[in-house]
């Protein structure tokens, strides 16, 4: 006996909602893309169409009761905290885009929701689904580093397009907060005790007035005395750039890379490679795979991946962060 | 308008086949894997319920009958060359895996018979969609590096299992056909005109005596002066290797790589990287993007990718190793 | 007319004092190594006759009166500044080996002593002539990498021998020196102003009552906003690790690697590479360019490379890091 | 009891002995370069003064009178044996660049001359010394690669000067034959018994009509099956290529790079890396390694590295070159 296709509602169709409307309808085994909701009817219309989308919503409440089998929440980071909670509060199960909520509170007003109604909520920390970030814990998990003494994580972003609408703290809340999940998962059984933060407007300075932070390198201490550092920008000249090290007793771990293809170049110049320019084509493979173990978690109603207990840790470290950048001092947590 | 899925037939579920099947079923947005046929009714069964192929045939025929837009051909390379001609009757477009004919009677037969139909023919030579490799093509292309003097082709399997059921002539007939393409397709506008192959039962030389030839190396001059060389193992013991190099006057580009995933491990052995085991491993990307070809193909009408005159050309090749070794002397062309 | 070769004495024999013997011996062109000091007469010896160094001397007062026209020390660290002022006071030119004293004062009053005496004084900082960091600073005097906004350095020694015989904050004072040069050097122009460093016993957690410290993590920045990251470790299982990376408006620039050779092995365990295991042999080609460098210095009397200021602004960090792991807050310097 | 350093005396101060001269005065410990001799005063006169070498010759035979313990002879190539003959003759051990002969008469000859007289000779076919080409050969010696079964060897010089002046056969005897020693060191044991060579005038195809072959691929076939392919180009856009690789049954080595430093550029163009432009560049590590292996030689009367034996081995296979070209046929050895 085949089971039937999952059926998944999408919330929200800007930029990031767009390219996994995109995987959902089409590289993701096992599932349609049975409705997708947004306030913006046009952009809607135009995502359902390019992708033969059924069904078109306004709302969440609106496409929860079309009858979905599990829900992709791509809206406003905003948003996030209610909308995990409307599903959870609807038993559907749900796929959240990091940071799933805005604050440790609404972080833990969703997961008491998701736990009381039983579903499964997954957030949407990319890095632990590409291969080679995957490896890496493997690696840790059979002792092949011994114990974890040093970590990094890395994410700098192509472009800052517009620094006049960088919400406050996005650098810590949006970006390093996939860092910080990266540091906590590849360290695993540990909890960071001690945040140090440091954080300008060094991209553009002319925003400094304004309080944009556009470049931070962040510390973590964990209580297995491992020491980590985490760094990003918004704006690297050559690329999309998301990697990390492990450094333990028996040895190191590094994934990641930039390189676009396996194509190397040698020229008059000298030896030249091509690199990615944005998260969509560094992270396909990433993104494929998260939907499809959703797929699977909804199917069989068994997490996979991080969950909201991992979107609250990592949260922990962006919001100490922020009281390091307020206090100039390292928090403990 | 939105467009209908395109209907997707597919001849053959041996262990290619079944690769295919998945990916048609999965992994190519735009397609529904509509039928499978096979002599063998229960690996006909097995596939189509894993799968959810909503219909079984016993053949060719059958299979077209049943009314699909196009047709994929996985089936034993000696029907190859039939099953086109039997498509190209029926004005099926059609994907068939390479060689596509055993001999370059056969494909002209085949030639003859999609050239007079005018359906779409693409034929599996899947490094053309090997992202490295299409970036070294774009690269030749752009006149990056000017004109073309030395080329390079290697494939290499990670293992011979069974030297007692290779065919005669298997090396270059089934492996270096891929090897040969790509020489052909790195130098366009160019033609083989001198092989000289040398080959022997180096793994195995315990068959030497039953004819087997599972090492071989291969030199193809080409009208525009270029040298290139092919080699071709059955059994590497790091993997499935997959790699090309184009030198002309203005550098030299270099494609594919045995690397696993981006994980590098520094232990007290020093550094190391796993490697792809397999072709359905390492070349998967090539084989989605080919059969994404192959669909916008059959939407368009439009050949997409290596038809059967690139097979011909490739066979030539192929062919002329064959009297190389016959005759022990360098074949013209 | 042609130079006469730079006759050099050699204060210190000890482990890295013989490696210097060696380089000065046999591998420094317009060098001649006249004469070696060391109170371990049966070393002296030794030396002297593995490499027929003309004269031995008990101290360098010795040495002094001997007629050289250039020192090198690589005698203890403590002793580095007292014997700085006693060659300046001779009016000979001198190469001190890292740190070049062991507190702020020393350095003070070497810097004194040398600056008075007009004698050349260069610090044994060897990575600036390392040659991939060479060129990372000329990439950035280049302005290949923009302004400069994120530096990493990375030193991991191979093996902690006997941590009861380490004195208290080697890490910093003799590990991680290297890295607070490499910052300070690869952001030219610019001066920390605030340090934070965690460290910890994570190698030999049985030495941590003992005070050992043989992991460290520390962030300096810098008064053009450039935020810095340097860890060490005094055991690293894969060999001897010394990187660096600059990241700037322009792009990033990594430098440093552990391969022992260009040899690559792909086996039935994947791709292999043997890594470096020491800093003589991963650094051979950095002592030769610094005591090269030296031997210029003293014919031209013109400094080349790391002074004693530069030394003072690597242990102002090195200082800085005491203080911070006193009182678990960052320092302002 | 120390040995005293090895008087050298240096033939030849073109453009590679102007290099070898350098070495030996500067970069080759235990030896001194005592005396250069060349027809050409003025070259003499510069090379001398600008390293301090002691005695100036305008013969090998004057320079042989001088006292000289160990002869380098850096000559015209068409000198090589006749000069190695007289050394000999004069019980002088002698290292010669390669190729050591123009034929395998000269080769036989010099070979006599030197085993008659039972005085040390070395042949200056440098990769044997190049790190990770000894590595490869360790590789292989410890048996990690099994039974050799393909082999490649590449030589690309950056630049073809001036095409009227390169002498017939060049890209065989004095380029590829590099490559031939290679491959038959990196197949110990085993003996070339079938060659095919092609070659053409690409880079410069207005001097084809001269008889210029400035492009080739080369096979060669071994007795003990392997099967090796080798190629040159007098032009590589991007520099000096020297490359080589083993596949056996246990695995592939891969030794060479054309890497300049390990510096790596990330930036709006993607990732760059400097390349080596020459092979004093490229190999400087490896003449310094035979010079000091010759220096042993002459100190201990026991031969190191490549010999006579190895240079008419290796000048077997670019004679069976030219016959391949001139028969357009494999040539049996």
């Amino acid at each position: 006996m085949v089971e039937e296709a999952v059926r998944i509602g999408l919330v929200g169709v800007g930029r990031i909602g767009r390219n996994h409307a995109e995987i959902l309808a089409r590289h993701t085994p096992g599932a349609v893309l049975q409705a997708i909701a947004d306030p913006d009817a046009s952009a809607v219309a135009d995502v359902a169409e390019a992708l033969r989308v059924p069904q078109t919503c306004s709302s969440l409440a609106e496409l929860l009761s079309s009858g979905v089998d599990g829900v992709v929440i791509a809206a406003a980071s905003t948003s996030h905290a209610e909308l995990i909670v409307s599903a959870a509060a609807a038993g559907v199960p749900v796929f959240c885009e990091k940071p799933a909520g805005m604050s440790l509170a609404e972080l833990d007003r969703a997961a008491g929701a998701v736990d009381g109604s039983g579903v499964v909520c997954q957030v949407g920390f990319n890095r632990r689904f590409a291969p080679g970030f995957a490896a890496a814990r493997r690696a840790v998990d059979e002792g092949r580093l011994g114990s974890v003494q040093l970590l990094r994580s890395t994410t700098r972003d192509p472009r800052l397009h517009d620094p006049s609408v960088v919400p406050p703290w996005t650098i810590f809340t949006q970006t390093l907060i996939h860092d910080f999940d990266t540091l906590n998962w590849l360290n695993p059984g540990a909890r960071a005790v001690r945040v140090y933060a440091q954080a300008d407007a060094l991209i553009r300075p002319d925003f400094r007035g304004a309080g944009l932070l556009d470049t931070a390198l962040v510390t973590v201490a964990f209580d297995n005395g491992a020491l980590a550092v985490a760094d990003a920008s918004f704006q690297a000249a050559y690329g999309y750039d998301v990697r990390a090290e492990v450094f333990g007793s028996g040895g190191l771990a590094t994934a990641g890379h930039v390189r676009r293809t396996d194509l190397t170049l040698f020229g008059a110049d000298g030896i030249s490679v091509e690199t990615s320019r944005s998260d969509t084509d560094l992270l396909q493979d990433s993104y494929r795979a998260e939907f499809s173990a959703f797929v699977e978690a909804v199917r069989t109603g068994v997490a996979q991946g991080p969950t909201l207990h991992d979107a609250r840790a990592a949260f922990a470290v962006a919001q100490a962060c922020i009281d390091s950048i307020t206090t100039s001092l390292p928090v403990h947590l």
